[in-house]
């Protein structure tokens, strides 16, 4: 990911430090983040990015905007997809075609970590496309990311419905180009992926003959789901990983508030935590180590399982020391690695701001906690200090549509209206993963189908297969994909009939 | 309907002449045209009428832009609904709600003469509701007709798209403010208001339970239908009706482009056909003609059958006259009356102004003659030259999309693709309107229907009922509305269960 380079006009620096600083953490969505970065040291991704060489790249000029016919609309940008054909029976053969949803990010990290397709392809013959999702990466419309980036009238374009109309003219083009009108084409995607290839199935299903949705937090949404739920999740998993190190984190925040308190204690808490530059406010620390715990209950994956080495550390820490603080800098070396200092300025990528606007126009994901409920301070959400910090970053013709995407995607009695309604989804989820408070977590009908791991976390089936991994992933993508192969099976009976 | 007003900047007048004096008929989709206005002289039209008093009228403040977040998206236009709660249970009931939507004319003259919603809505205790479609009567974005029409930057939001979107807000917005959040949720439309409700149905299930699609020639874009059907179904019609008629009409065209090329021809086709303004072009009086004849196939209904009554007038002139022109003009005669003279000049309405955007943009209906095998001259249908009229009209930065309906709704394959996604469709049509020809004539599933009548024409279920229907319309309504009750009571069971 390319770093953010503050070229550009309206989020100029003063404005992103101010947000930075300023903003209520509870405000900004985590980046529900496709795959976690896989260590380079991991064989399979290397094999992984081995096939990569095999990936051709290729650009459709996509239209800048389906649902409009002023003439900025009919403007087109390159949309980077990629594909390997190298498994493929080849035009007119009726071959399954595995289409990967690009997320919130460059498509090329995907390519490397989210083996699941390289995976199945060969058994099914089937053709791999990758395609990026419009404003990251190379898919950038007006040119360039700062062309793109510099205002709400160039940033208007970019939302999930344009991106699956993105999809599908891709889709229906390939295709076409291809002599494969015939082919059935499973979509999948994980996080907001998972989400656009369920809505994709649901929207398009002339187009897409099944979808994969890992760890869509569909119900992530208005109404639909308690806004703690997240959080509620990760304390769950540090519970389980062990009291003593749920009982350290819960008591720390006032532990650091009252220190912070004192006339030097910011100055304590920076010595403390070895902080490289020294902290302004509590908070600031607060959030980094609340962004440390939520991210390691997301991709508590195996073999490290990030929340056990955090407790593990905090508990060993605990034998030796009643200091709470030092019990939880014990927990942040266990996870950041021993450095000399730690750096707790973030660096802003590309993509961190794209998926920000994301969050401030159609996804609002109502995430806070309004309860003493979880081990986090109390923070609620509030869509005044949402929609403040949005127009603090993106000008104030920028407003948050809290009710769209229930609106636009439906939501409420899921069950319901999906029991008599639409075929072929797969939900998977692993019970770690926060946002699988969000998740559609019970099966649904025949063939909208929900597949949980207890022991998962977030996107874990789309990552590149292990030797290592445990049963319980082994398993979960054999029937993932045993599934699949049921639907590929019916459409080429229904084909034949 | 409003008469259009000549007051705008590009549909300036003597663009409008041009385009309506130059264009290839062929090139304009004759309006899908929602229901014919019923004569006022009819008892049941005018209880239906009574009944309007009962429908009050409410506004809502609509999303200009759904799927952009440009500052001016934001914008909201008043759109227009009405309700008439008369036979509603009320609030906290569930009890259902009958919704029509409006297509491609302002709302009012669908509330006069589609009685379908009052006649059901006593044995089923619903709400009725009507939308009007944006950029049609008083639902104009942009304050006015004349602002709404300027230019391209203005209609650029009018398309289906965005009106699906209008309603899903509307009804979200209206059952939650009615405490109906549980009510059944049934879209009815006619035409093109008919393929709104099927599309409905499919893009937001969560909100419209099941959808009554009259006449919805959802299938009449690219690829998926020849070009001529609907000229092929009209001209069956009159082959039904008389094959002399049939063959009278089938000659005519040449005798008049034979006696146009005379020196004085078109002066004396003026005189032989009682035209008012004496013609420029044998095409002024073709596509009159033309006009004269699709229209009373499209609707050829009950108690007039005006195919019936041309082909009758054509068959009784053909005993006394050998004169093919003068068995055509007693044709004329009888559809539109003993006149003095016969105004061939149109009043282009605003609606017609209207539908001629959406066929310009998103609504590309390849209609056209590549051969001989319909009563009718040869028209092929020339993407070039729609083009070319539409921006003639509309101003050369506007491109009508062919690609997109079938992207965005499908199409291709549908039965294959429906068979095993969807449920709650009825696909109503009547075999004599020639639309049927883009219509789902086949059952796809057990839920996803199709109901047929022989002798039926365009959206004749939708219309009040009348003592004097035939038994098959009478059943044909029977059927619907004992399917749209099985939706209903199944819906109720999942809601006890």
């Amino acid at each position: 990911m390319t770093e953010y380079k503050f070229k550009f006009s309206i989020l100029s620096l003063p404005w992103l430090l101010m947000f930075l600083v300023s903003c209520v953490y509870a405000t900004i969505t985590p980046r529900l983040g496709v795959v976690e970065r896989t260590p380079t040291k991991n064989l399979n991704a290397k094999l992984a990015r081995a096939s990569k060489g095999r990936l051709k790249t290729f650009y459709y000029a996509q239209t800048l905007d389906h649902f409009n016919y002023r003439p900025d609309s009919y403007t087109t940008f390159q949309q980077r997809y990629m594909m390997n054909s190298k498994h493929w029976a080849g035009a007119n053969t009726s071959s399954p075609i595995l289409v990967y949803f690009g997320a919130e990010a460059p498509i090329d990290n995907d390519v490397e970590n989210v083996g699941f397709l390289n995976s199945y392809a060969p058994e099914l013959n089937a053709l791999i496309v990758f395609i990026e999702h419009r404003y990251y990466g190379k898919s950038m419309p007006f040119g360039s990311f700062e062309e793109a980036y510099s205002n709400t009238s160039t940033l208007g374009y970019f939302n999930s419905a344009q991106a699956l109309a993105d999809y599908a003219e891709v889709l229906v083009s390939l295709k076409k180009n291809l002599s494969a009108e015939s082919s059935p084409v499973i979509v999948i995607g994980g996080s907001y992926g998972g989400m656009l290839a369920s809505w994709f199935r649901l929207k398009y299903p002339h187009i897409g003959l099944g979808a994969l949705a890992s760890s869509a937090p569909i119900l992530y949404f208005e109404g639909l789901t308690p806004h703690e739920q997240y959080y509620l999740i990760a304390t769950k998993d540090y519970k389980e990983a062990s009291m003593n190190c749920y009982n350290t984190i819960r008591q720390s925040w006032s532990k650091i508030d009252k220190i912070a308190s004192k006339s030097d204690g910011l100055s304590l808490l920076s010595q403390k935590f070895k902080i490289c530059n020294p902290i302004n406010a509590s908070s600031e620390l607060k959030d980094q180590l609340e962004r440390m715990y939520t991210s390691a209950a997301q991709y508590d994956k195996p073999p490290i399982y990030p929340v056990k080495m955090i407790c593990d550390a905090i508990d060993v820490a605990s034998k030796r020391t009643t200091d709470i603080l030092s019990r939880i800098l014990a927990g942040v070396v266990a996870f950041k690695g021993n450095k000399k200092c730690y750096d707790l300025n973030q660096i802003i990528t590309e993509a961190d701001l794209g998926w920000r606007w994301q969050t401030c126009t159609d996804l609002v994901i109502p995430m806070g906690r309004e309860h003493d409920n979880t081990m986090f301070p109390i923070s609620p959400f509030i869509l005044k200090d949402l929609t403040e910090s949005c127009q603090a970053v993106f000008g104030v013709d920028v407003t948050p549509r809290p009710h769209w995407i229930v609106t636009e995607f439906g939501g409420h009695g899921i069950k319901n209206v999906l029991k008599k309604f639409g075929s072929n989804i797969i939900f998977s989820n692993g019970l770690r993963d926060p946002y699988s408070g969000g998740g559609v977590l019970q099966n649904i009908s025949n063939s909208v189908v929900a597949i949980l791991t207890t022991n998962g976390s977030h996107t874990l089936d789309l990552l590149t297969p292990s030797k290592d991994d445990p049963k319980w992933l082994v398993g979960m993508r054999a029937s993932e994909i045993s599934i699949v192969k049921g639907w590929i099976a019916e459409y080429y009976a229904m084909l034949r009939s």
